[in-house]
């Protein structure tokens, strides 16, 4: 008798709504999530903007990383120098810590004089904890949140805002990625990456720069071998999972890139997804829990559907 | 540059403090989660009843299970039977889903036929989703919960309750395991186990039956690739992981049981961890979070500190 919770996000996403052109009418009960995708409308789904899509290529295949440059600029566009210097390619994954994180870089870490030099891209960058919430399509989520006075979604990213200060910060949730730093806030400049793989770890949120979150690909990356050394980095040199190429998506042939579209966050169709997750309907369940973290939303993915003919 | 976070709970395990015989005294100002641990007194710490410990052995190495008899009894009976009837051996790790469970039991699944027979334990059990609150020793955190009214710990297992309804269960967090269950609320009966490999599922509490949680070895679970079927099973005979053997500590000689404690979590040591992990004051740290998630703490374990002499 197999464990048979409802689908989850990343599964739906496989499931192409080949008919899904209706739009989601008032209904007279409350949908499942699989109800809601399959009423979405094309316009419901949106793809990735190919300049701020890094393809990370592992022996294992390929992780699809959206960044965030509405929240980091800086380090997005080092990020992007970075990529077009294709200063990733032969470096690796040196850390894998349980329920927390798995980072990337330059295996020399902290001895300087071995890194690799940046090319184009700038050695230092000012912090990126947080933006002004001000000019950000915040799309708030109906349930309270204990880490941040609001949570919701900005342009399909996890987001927090705090209306004292004005702020908005991208939130650390399963699959966010962030730009590694030392001791000094500035420290970071998007030459060490991690995403995160476990429980989210919020209190990371206001103290680093989060810089994209992982879209599809997160499997090849949540099940590499815990490091033995202290935080989970590894001990053997043998152990590091070798990047063969990082690169913008818009550095790659268009029929190269993959052909995939995310669920739009600030629609009505949204919010029944949200709903969906917030009071289970599948008849699985007996409990609907009548609440949602900001960090139990998976945007949905879906290969792009084929044009009719 | 590495990422330099605070210590992660699962590291401080392994720190064994060995001149843990001062008590907490009141702190001039707030410690960091490694002064609480090194002034921590034995009495902080508590061992595993051996009869209530499972060890499951993979290929990998072992993993320790504390059951939680006072929230499912009947499922934790069931499962020391099939332990003691050795039921486990030879069956296997038969689905990975990411972000979501790992799941052990009989790969025949739903083939009943096929099933190995339970031998003593029982078919069928009720559904333990929840217990009366009264008469645990509930120790609530501070910060509030939005799946629950109030949480905390007991008998250092993550829990829930409801004034409301007197009702109490365990929470999903990373490493609570439970018993998979088909679309009867009632079909469970421990045969078939998973683990919260994710962002803590809490959309499970209240419906399903939470049985324990993993002390040591989550990361032999959490890295198993991903499975390609639905929900995560595996596709092909060959990626499932066997189970070697899975005993309870108590049927296996005193010499051979894992020598580790667990910090206890009714004490002012264990709220002063708390308070360490809900203001981090770790030097990397710049904005003190003021909130922690029932699901962000970690119960530090570490050895059995040797005898004195």
């Amino acid at each position: 008798m197999p464990l048979r919770p409802a689908l989850a996000a990343s599964l739906l996403a496989l499931v192409a709504a080949a008919c899904a052109h209706s739009p989601v009418a008032a209904p007279a009960r409350a949908l499942t999530t699989q109800e809601v995708i399959d009423a979405s409308a094309p316009s419901d789904w949106r793809q990735l903007d190919p300049g701020h899509t890094l393809y990370l290529q592992l022996p294992s295949g390929m992780v699809v990383i959206e960044l965030a440059p509405q929240f980091a600029p800086e380090h997005v566009a080092n990020i992007q120098a970075l990529a077009r210097g294709h200063y990733f390619d032969g470096l690796s994954v040196n850390r894998s810590q349980d329920n927390f994180v798995v980072q990337w870089g330059d295996p020399a870490g902290d001895e300087l004089a071995l890194r690799r030099p940046l090319g184009e891209a700038r050695e230092k960058l000012p912090a990126e904890f947080s933006r002004p919430a001000q000019g950000l399509a915040f799309h708030a989520l109906p349930d309270p949140d204990g880490w941040a006075p609001q949570v919701g979604f900005v342009d399909g990213f996890a987001a927090a805002r705090d209306p004292k200060t004005g702020k908005a910060w991208l939130t650390h949730c399963y699959g966010a990625v962030g730009a590694g730093r030392a001791m000094a806030a500035d420290s970071s400049n998007g030459s060490e990456l991690y995403v995160v793989i476990g429980q989210s770890p919020r209190q990371l949120d206001l103290n680093i720069t989060t810089v994209g979150r992982v879209v599809v690909g997160m499997e090849r990356l949540s099940v590499l071998p815990r490091g033995g050394g202290p935080l989970g980095f590894y001990t053997d040199a043998g152990q590091r999972v070798p990047i063969l190429a990082a690169r913008l998506a818009s550095d790659v042939p268009e029929e190269a890139r993959a052909r995939i579209e995310v669920m739009r966050t600030d629609t009505a169709t949204w919010d029944a997804y949200v709903e969906s997750r917030r009071n289970r309907r599948d008849e699985w369940y007996v409990h609907p829990a009548g609440h949602v973290d900001v960090c139990s939303l998976s945007v949905p993915v879906r290969p792009i559907p084929s044009p009719q003919g």
